[in-house]
Order: structure tokens, then sequence, then C-alpha cells
């Protein structure tokens, strides 16, 4: 906080509480909000009722409980003098931040992103993050090897059946959570981030699965895509340029490399091979905690890649009203290079 | 707009959207911003990948995409003037805020809560969603029922486990999405917001189970709580105050009383009966596509209930260390007087 010049930061629910606290707010109207002062004791004000979740730790942090008709903000606000610049949790919710600015002003204040703060601690994943991050990308490999394998129907199904059978194989392999389950076939998933539909899966139908969920705190991500029935010869032909492709990003995530040359790199090759206008996204996100989180492997992006970084690299080609694909693995940069946490085979598996 | 002095109203993650739009926004770092001035046309502020998920109401609001490499707060400052009062959707990500003060300070802009116009809208529900409303309430009722009918065993598993069943029911019941399922037994039941635990219910428990899920949008919200075998006097004397105090909640929520008279109409009841210090928490919250939103039955809201609110009336005692109660129905304030969504016994069934 110092070097960056911030006098307060302010968590809400989201990530940062529970990397900090060890204890995750629920997302009510009722606020909770961590107060860290650059200088001074930390204070976690919180709705009485929900004090009794909170594991404490006096040494690092005290509690004040809020009563069902205080003002949370106004008690925030009476804690701390007003600061010059002020650190706020991303995802906090704008109301407590449209409440805050009655009390300080921004042309009194300056607010920053917590992002400012945070990111330093929670870009580079230690040890244990990046052991939890293996976990989860083991076990939603597993679930892809069960796509691959056939031993996930999927012709005369539904999207939305996949999906929901995809989700519970999550569960079954671990997770606690599932954060999402896209099931895309044919045309539909020329649409990147389609839902799972009603659609029935066919027969010679391209099917794109991305799916993760949380698993210990720590998320997974992955896309596989089958093909039900030998592909045609231009789909095999682009899936072989978005292999290569999906390879370049990978080997690109080098620490001292900018997080833009990762999407450079696979850009690259589908550019060069014809198919630039289809790969209508970045290349990748940073992933922990949040299934999104910094860094952006996107254009613009000058941040160098430093060792525990971990992030998606997932380019895609999209052929509106005729197909769609995306290769994903999750990517943690290590000293001894780019270490995956995913593995299982990045070739287009045929079934049926 | 016009009547509240709003001159720009901007939604983004959250109910709202799909409450003004149709379309539900993911909760992701890529901004989707609804832009409505009080004049003129509004704009949905999107990315460009999530695009072709809109369906599009050309009449209402047109379509401005992003890309990835664009700065979207940019976009949204770039599309209107600098407002004098702007309000901002309740659950937007605070990072958004941030970054739309770096075009409009809080000194030249007043920010206030989107509320200020979009609870005239929301709070009162008309016959669709009062009957969306309902057909929630009923499905939660089935799963209370059965509960109350010893249909889900309780003896000898843990919390976490007939939490998970309780869940699996309200799906099977026709919830989309289960939002919380809080079971409680014994002393755990005295923190009103208790999570299911590992701790395995006990011949004797008082078993408190909270429960409620989305369903077609709408939102169902339901506590009974049951005693496994014959309650201990002290138990049975104050669950017969917790149903009078409910009850009288309930009778209080008629059109053109206060909201805080429906929470003093309960507590008064507690109170009287000597266990006011163990009621720890507001009467109630409203209820629509949020789990939780306006209109709040708490002390200091004057707010006159009208046609078409929707709110818990939910009183409890928590008695630390031994045993906690509480009993909630959803209510609709109606001409012909408060109007239960749940009609599943308020008794302290006795199983086992």
């Amino acid at each position: 906080m110092a070097s960056s010049g911030v006098d307060l930061l302010l968590v809400s629910v989201g990530s940062d509480l529970p990397y900090l606290t060890g204890y995750q707010a629920m997302p009510l109207e009722r606020l909770t909000m961590l107060i860290v002062p650059s200088e001074g004791e930390a204070t976690l004000v919180i709705p009485r009722l929900e004090a009794p979740r909170v594991h404490e730790h006096p040494d690092v942090f005290s509690l004040r409980p809020w009563n069902e008709t205080d003002d949370p903000i106004a008690i925030v606000a009476s804690l701390v003098g007003r600061p010059r610049v002020a650190a706020v949790g991303d995802t906090m919710w704008a109301r407590f931040l449209v409440d805050l600015l009655g009390h300080w002003s921004s042309d009194q204040t300056q607010y920053v992103r917590g992002t400012v703060v945070m990111n330093e601690l929670r870009m580079r994943k230690d040890a244990a993050e990046i052991a939890a991050l293996q976990a989860a990308g083991a076990a939603a490999d597993r679930v892809a090897t069960q796509l691959q394998g056939g031993e996930i129907e999927l012709v005369g199904r539904s999207e939305a059946a996949v999906s929901a059978d995809i989700s519970a194989r999550l569960l079954a392999e671990g997770h606690d959570v599932v954060n999402f389950a896209i099931v895309a076939a044919g045309a539909n998933a020329a649409s990147p981030h389609h839902h799972a539909s009603e659609q029935v899966i066919a027969d010679g139908d391209l099917v794109l699965c991305d799916f993760g969920g949380t698993m210990a705190g720590y998320c997974s991500d992955i896309t596989r895509c089958v093909s039900l029935g030998e592909p045609q010869p231009p789909v095999a032909e682009a899936y072989a340029v978005l292999y290569a492709a999906q390879a370049a990003g990978v080997a690109a995530g080098v620490i001292g490399a900018e997080c833009q040359d990762v999407d450079r790199a696979a850009r690259r090759v589908i550019t060069d091979a014809g198919f630039g206008e289809y790969f209508i996204h970045r290349t990748g996100h940073g992933i922990g905690m949040e299934a999104h989180e910094d860094p952006y492997m996107v254009e613009g992006n000058s941040l160098p890649i430093a060792a525990g970084h971990a992030f998606s690299v997932e380019p895609g080609i999209y052929v509106p009203g005729a197909w769609g694909m995306r290769l994903e693995d999750i990517v943690v940069a290590t000293d001894g290079g780019p270490l995956p946490m995913n593995s299982v085979n990045h070739d287009l598996v045929v079934l049926g």
C-alpha cells in the first residue's frame, strides 16, 4: 500500500476477503467490509448476525459488528479519517461505494481499484496455491477424459442435458462448485459464450465443451472439442491451426515475456493461416480463487509475466453459421517454463 | 427518473438488467452496462462476444458492442454527456464505478443508488410476478411438507447431507437454482446464518431449515423447524411465542402500514413474552428476482406498504449455546390483505 500511495484498502464480497482473512462473506445487502489502513490496525465491519461465522484473528484484524438499524457505511467512515487515496475491492457492490461518496467525495479522495494493492499478492501463486490449481485441473482433466472416451453420451441429448451431466461429473471429481459448463454443438459454438440450449446434439456435429469449477478455493477451466464422426476437411484443417496456436501461446508464457506476447503468439499462428477474423476474443485470463482475474493475456497488456502467474491459453476459431472451436489449458509460469495444469489429449477426438 | 431528478441510469450485473431488458449478464470483468438517459434512447454496452446472446429490442435499446482491447468505461462516458445526477445499479461491481469516477468526479456528478429509480418499478409486483412467487413458494412448500412428513431423514445424518438433500428436492420441485439451504441443529441454530456443517443431527435436536431458490426468475424462501422427539417445555413455550409473533407480523403487512410496523408487530409479541434479547435481526426483507431486495421490514423503515409489495416475515428466537428457532413465510400485500405465498403447517412438527 505504501509503495502504491494507497492510504486505505476497502474490501467487501468476492475473493479478496477470504484471501486476506479466511472469511467469505455472502453477497448480501448487509455490508461486510474489511478496512485496512496503510498504518494501524485492520477492522472487519460485519453484520452482527454474521459475526459468529468469522474465525477471528485478533493479531490481524478486529471485528466491528453492526446492528440491523445502524448505518454501516457511516460506521466505516467514522472508523478512519478521510483517505487521500482509497483502493476499493473490484467486486464490492457499487451501492456501498455510492454511499461512501456521500462521506468522501471523489474530488477529495482519489478512488483506485483494489487490484492496485491486491494484484501483487494474488497474481503470484505460491506453492500451495499452485498445488490447488493442479488438483482442480486434474479433476477437470478427468471429466475431459470421460468426454473424449465416449463415456458422456452426446448424440440425441440436448446441450443442456450434457451440460448438467458434465456439471455432476465435476462435483463427483471433487469440485465444490461448478462455475460454468458450456456445451455448444454445430453452429451454436460460433458464439464463444453460447449457453447450453435445448438443441439436440446430432451425428456430424463438432461439440465444444468449456467447463470449470472451484475446488478447495481454486478454479479449474478447460476446453476440449470432440467431433461426432470424421470432421470435414476444412474443420480438420482449422483444428490443426488451433492446436498449433494454443501450443504457441503456452510456449510464450515464460517469465519476463509480456502478457500480450501470449496473445500475439497464439494469434499469429491463426492469422497466418488465414483465420484471423474468426478469432474474436483475447487469448486468456488469469485464474486463481476467481475464474477470471488478473493478469489478462490480451493485446495492450505489457505486464511482464512473473513466476506464479496462472492463466488460461484458449485461442478459438468461430465461423458464424457453421461451427466454432476452442482449445484451452491453464498454465502457470515457473522458473522451469510454462507448467500446464491440464494435460488431457489436445487432439480433436473423433467419437461415434 | 424525471420525478426523482435523475439524468442517467446505469445498470450492470444483477437483476435490474434482466428486469428491464430480458438479458442477464454473467458477472464478469468484461463490462455489460445499460445506459438509460432520462431523455433519448437507451444503449446496452456489451462485450462483442456476449452480443449474440442478447435478444434485441431495437424499440427499447440499441447495442453498442465493444472489442477486447477497448476501454468500455470510456465508451460509456463518450456516449452521454456528464450527468448531473447518475443512478447506479446496486450490484454493479465497484471497479466500474471507480473507473467512471475518473471521467465524472463525484463533486460534479451526484451519484445515487439505482433503487431511487428501480424501486418504484420493482417493489410492486404485478400479477405475473405474484404468480411466479406463488409457484416458487408452492414448490418450497412441497419440500417443507416432505420435511414435516419425515421423508427427509435427519437423525444420524450431517447438517450438510440434509442440506444437499433439501437442495436436490428444491430442484426436483422445479427450482432452477438453489440460493441457500440452511440446516442448523441444536445449538448451531442459535446463529441465524449458520451454514450446514458436518455436525451429525441427533435425537432430541431442534432442527431449523431455511431454504429457497429461484424458479422462472423469482425466488422462494421459507423456514420451518422440526423437533426430533417431544420438545422440552421451554422450547415448546418459546415456539408458541414465535408462532404468535410470526402471525402478528403477517397480519401487520397491510397496504398503508409502514414496513417497520411489520417488524414492530412481530417483535412486540416476542418482547412481551420476555424473549426480546434473543430476537437479534430484522423481521423481513423484500423478495422478487432477488432473494433479498427492497422493501426491508426493519425498524426505521417508514415506507408505506403498497399493493404488490412482497416480503418475508421471519422472526426468530436464538438462545446462545442452547437452540434457535425461526418461522418464515413470504407474504404479498394485496387489496384483500396480506397474501401468504407459503401455507405449509406452521406448527413445530415433532418427528421420531
